[in-house]
């Protein structure tokens, strides 16, 4: 009893005063539940995440992008280096590209009838409104742009965003707009932007469309898979952390996290999992999805490194209020860092990924692991040259 | 559809820059989702409920107090006169108690092994910890205080809370602290806290116990639904306006709410509904509960006035992310107002209810008012004295 | 790893088949997630809290009676012996009377809109809707009722709410109807009822409307506070299970599980907490609210026997559609109990905690029992008479 | 008022009975808030989703395949002939693919130690526990028959499932098991199977790497949207009604839904909305994402014909609860179908929507369709040969 305060520190938060700072009101004010949980988060991001040279990956579900958040929170962080990759939704470039061409979007209301606004061609999203035009000018631009010589042919979802990024900002310069888009400031900033469901949303939908015609433009949907684990492979491999940012939940949240069961289990290479876990969803783990499942589930999957466990943050809450919040945070209490560009490092981190798998993966069942956990994590990890060595395994992980 | 520029604001965020206030960054950020619920709430709370002389009710639930939130946002919010009435559950007072002792409570974590802490008498609320003494003491503090002379007969919680709040205040200067209770800050500011279960706590508990010794100390449950009523009448009658601000649900909000069917049906006294309403909540209205009740279905019961329906706002978000934000928020952008004491004005606004009632109230079945919403509130009423003045009934709303 | 299949089930359900039973289709498809909770809620309330003389109370929050439940649900389980008492929140009794009295609620939509419902007169619960004049009329009978003579006094809720029931059981006859109330299975089968909030319904309300009358009506809080302790008592200090089957939460469930603490604590009675736990709702824990407070969280208070955890169930789902299930698994696979009628016994069962009480309890602080879970529960307690007999203390737990 | 009575049914529900079957009881008890909304689901989708000719498409998303419900629900649905085709994510495919290898899941408990539990190797889903043999044994398996010649080439997923459903099938009757297997049994019965997500799961992690050997598997996305474009329009030009079956939200929520906008707008082929929408989700609208966004908002989007949305039901509920009670009701009131069997339509049905596609599309902006719902759906729709004739456009609704 007496050692509570040995072990916690008390709970007794200052007053809140007029002009607070956003810093200065989560670190004084947000002391419990998911207050607190924020707070953490705020510091788990600018302390921990963003120190030295850790990767940072990003993964964006919800609507955010047509909530102004790319503008506002995403875009901020990729120009201060914070984040270093993204898994998207399709849905969140494609309304992206709303703002980097210019269109309107209205902050409208939640409680107008759908069927006069379907009568008078206005689009909804839960809130958010805009002329059924800005869909039908941003396909004409999407399929106007794909059917330029060098989207003919398979590619990556981070080769194809990068390109079409190129015309975004290309717009973007045209009509004096700046940093309006996070697929522009992707291709400025050499962020890559991956989409874990590349057929759906307007752009796979209109790609699709293109295909029964003469495009030859398809996702190459196993360069994805590898190339997003090459990435943390990169950053582990050089000794530096991993990790994963993640807003809602889905299907990015889950293609985020297998990329250590891909290193580790299904191409047999030595890992630990990804050493910093933040999350902001309202998916609650007791229904069983896997937006919803905790750190602590990721841990027995080998996802997220046991050792870290303290180091991973759920917040229950709406992203509109937290990534505002986090990026405030983040920007006043940090300095920008120097950024990665790991889009002009695609090939070469490939290549090293592939390297090693050739060096250790096997076709036919892959053994269990005997060593498991046999050297906790000390911070001091062994030489990433002893890793797996032995013919026999090397496997630790895996994965929904 | 050219018309959307008409009818709502752009949604255009600026970036999120470094350093940014807490008002700020709520204006420039929170547009689309409960993000934007959350800047509305501000601004309603701000320019509206605050603004002239409109009446302020707040209603605690959930574990606020414990969180800190007693001492960093509503004693804050009292003193700069933006509550000036609160319906609380038993429980954020007892636990306030403690912070007026100078109890300490300490920020924890939610994973911890409960039987292990049964074992070492350490008392949990999610993450907040703090010894088992705590509640011991406190105990003790609340059975000797109830044995004073004054607290000898059947009272309003008000007035219960009130003679309380002069012991903790007391207590208070003696251990050297200031602002850090409810409790206190209710009785220097006169702020009336009332509780709609005033069995359900650890005060009630104990003074249900000294009940079964000589204890003569008896809870008004009639006195306290008339004076929650007297308050909000008060404010109508004035001219003025009844607003709402209901953190949670539960018990307390009912308890707000049902003041103006209280007045309109069971009174017989013409009214209209509280004018404006600010919930913070997880509750979602399809499971049916009062919780999640929307102001729409309120109006359905007279619960608020149908013209205000766009004055209303539900913020799905944690309070201990919400109350921070909006005291901030409301610090920053609206002066202190001038106190209104209401708690030394409880007999004579509880005669005026009476007086009111005597003159409209009936014993048998009221008719229904057949001239419902026959005048559209044109925020020029008619004058008090012309209210209801028909013998035969003039009812309008309803409650749970 | 193979020792999983003895620790736990194999999860392999059969087909689901046309016509099965609900509790066949239970036992055979609710495998995993709220499905297995709620089959385990199915189960723990069929095979432990109703086996034997176990005591079991209900709470009851959120709008059941006006969806049907009171009838289709609550009543069959009160009649069958399988709810000993009940703690509801007013609203839920006051709209069981439309029921009792013959009136009509209607199945209606959540989309309508409620200007033009309040214009109309019809007022909506979500989904439920039902006349204007359903609350003026009983309204009207609840004022009728309390002028009566039985009525000019201070009351507990349980005995308030027999006499009431009383009444709605004669109209109930006179319309011929059966079975339709709450309020009249609680009168015909003396399980008695309490509210936690006492002013906080329309019959609280008219109440204290008609106590600024001549009504003498008041509500007596301390002794529903220790009546209530008084049943669970009766039943632990008898050597059978004391059960919850909380559905929601809020301020019922509180009232509810500070029983234990009451005893334990405030009158430092030697016990354990509650047997069995079981709660519906859709409260999360990581909002900090008590609604949402885990059965673990409880043990660190001393509501539940730590022992005890296995036999906690938390299932997250709305009551409309656990509590018909619940109820049918029950009334499948168990027989009727012999009613308990604890009604009856409420003097003496009073009686029998206050003698404990001076036997035990300080007005003092209370120590810190040492021995506290010094005997691990083996389910051959300690006979009641050797229960904390030192003068020193006795003491066991808390609430909030 | 009194026309209450008139437009909805009274809300009075018959007492539940011992031995009811589930849709008795359904259909006796389930009368307000999310029972209602599940007994609407049980009734949509018995009475109209599968009546007559109409062609069933079900979203799986959440860890469903693990809890069993493949077996318990989702093969009974498809051998009913009640579920014509399937989107899923990856995960419940691969975790599918257990069941039909004849391996063990167990029904475990959320609370275990995820420290210990992968220290054991033990992997946990919630509350599901299964060996870490299970994972690799599974990975072995689907590197081995995906190196078979009919596997090296590019294909739309609805073929890969099939292909692999074919092997499953095999294993299963060697195993001498039955009806184990969703994609068995897709295989069996001809349902297309498609995930929006290749990428995304175990699956498509061993697909990539055997991608950086020799492997020539690659997925054709755009197949894949067009493919179900092209079974939605299949249904809908021959008259027949379309509609979704939502368990969960996500990706493969919206990849379902896209498939109205894919043939209006982007294709330019006048059409009108799914006709029936049945969700049951925990996402609630107001966070703004596409898995809590409501039938209401998809009817703006021209997703859903809004003549329809009262036969849209969204019921908040956990799968694991709903899917078994919606499934045995629909075996205990309706008869099996003929088996569509739209797999083996694919090509026919891909070709007939591409010939409609150069009929009327375009690659430039499609001009906004003028008389948009100029004719109100009246059930006798123009005749298929008739739509979208004019060269100008004729488009009409939208997606994500």
């Amino acid at each position: 009893m007496a050692s509570l305060n040995k072990k916690f520190p008390r709970l007794l938060p200052a007053p809140i005063r007029k002009g607070m700072r956003v810093d200065e009101l989560i670190d004084t004010a947000f002391k419990a539940y998911n207050g607190a949980r924020l707070a953490e988060a705020c510091r788990l991001f600018t302390r921990k995440m963003i120190a030295g040279e850790g990767t940072v990956g990003m993964s964006l579900t919800g609507a955010l992008t047509p909530a102004g958040l790319g503008k506002a929170a995403i875009v901020p962080l990729m120009k201060a280096g914070f984040v270093d990759w993204i898994i998207s939704t399709g849905a969140n470039l494609y309304h992206d590209l709303h703002y980097g061409l210019g269109m309107e979007l209205f902050a409208g209301s939640p409680f107008l009838n759908d069927v006069d606004l379907r009568r008078d061609g206005v689009i909804r999203i839960y809130d958010v409104l805009f002329d059924y035009d800005v869909l039908l000018d941003t396909d004409a631009f999407v399929r106007e742009v794909i059917q330029g010589p060098e989207f003919q042919r398979t590619m990556g979802t981070d080769e194809f965003h990068y390109l079409l990024g190129k015309y975004v900002h290309e717009r973007e310069k045209r009509l004096g707009l700046k940093e309006t888009s996070v697929l522009s400031a992707a291709y400025r900033y050499g962020v890559p932007i991956f989409t874990s469901s590349p057929g759906d949303s307007s752009i796979g939908m209109n790609i699709a469309a293109m295909s029964l015609r003469d495009s030859k433009l398809l996702v190459d949907v196993n360069r994805d898979v590898n190339q997003t684990a090459a990435i943390v492979y990169a950053a582990k491999s050089a000794g530096a952390t991993s990790s994963v940012f993640i807003l809602g939940g889905g299907s990015p949240k889950n293609f985020m996290l297998q990329t250590e069961p891909q290193i580790q289990e299904v191409m047999g290479i030595e890992e630990r999992g990804h050493d910093y876990f933040l999350q902001c969803t309202d998916a609650r783990p007791d229904t069983g999805g896997l937006s919803g499942a905790t750190p602590g589930e990721a841990v027995s999957w080998g996802k997220i490194d046991p050792s870290n466990l303290p180091d991973c943050v759920v917040c229950y809450c709406d992203s509109t209020i937290t990534l505002p919040l986090i990026t405030a945070y983040a920007l006043s209490q940090a300095k920008p860092r120097k950024l990665k560009r790991l889009y002009d490092k695609r090939d070469s981190q490939l290549e090293a990924l592939r390297a090693q798998y050739y060096r250790h993966g096997k076709i036919e069942k892959i053994e269990h692991r005997t060593d498991l956990d046999a050297t906790p994590k000390n911070k001091t990890k062994p030489p990433p040259t002893k890793r797996g060595r032995s013919g026999r395994s090397v496997v630790g992980t895996k994965r929904h």
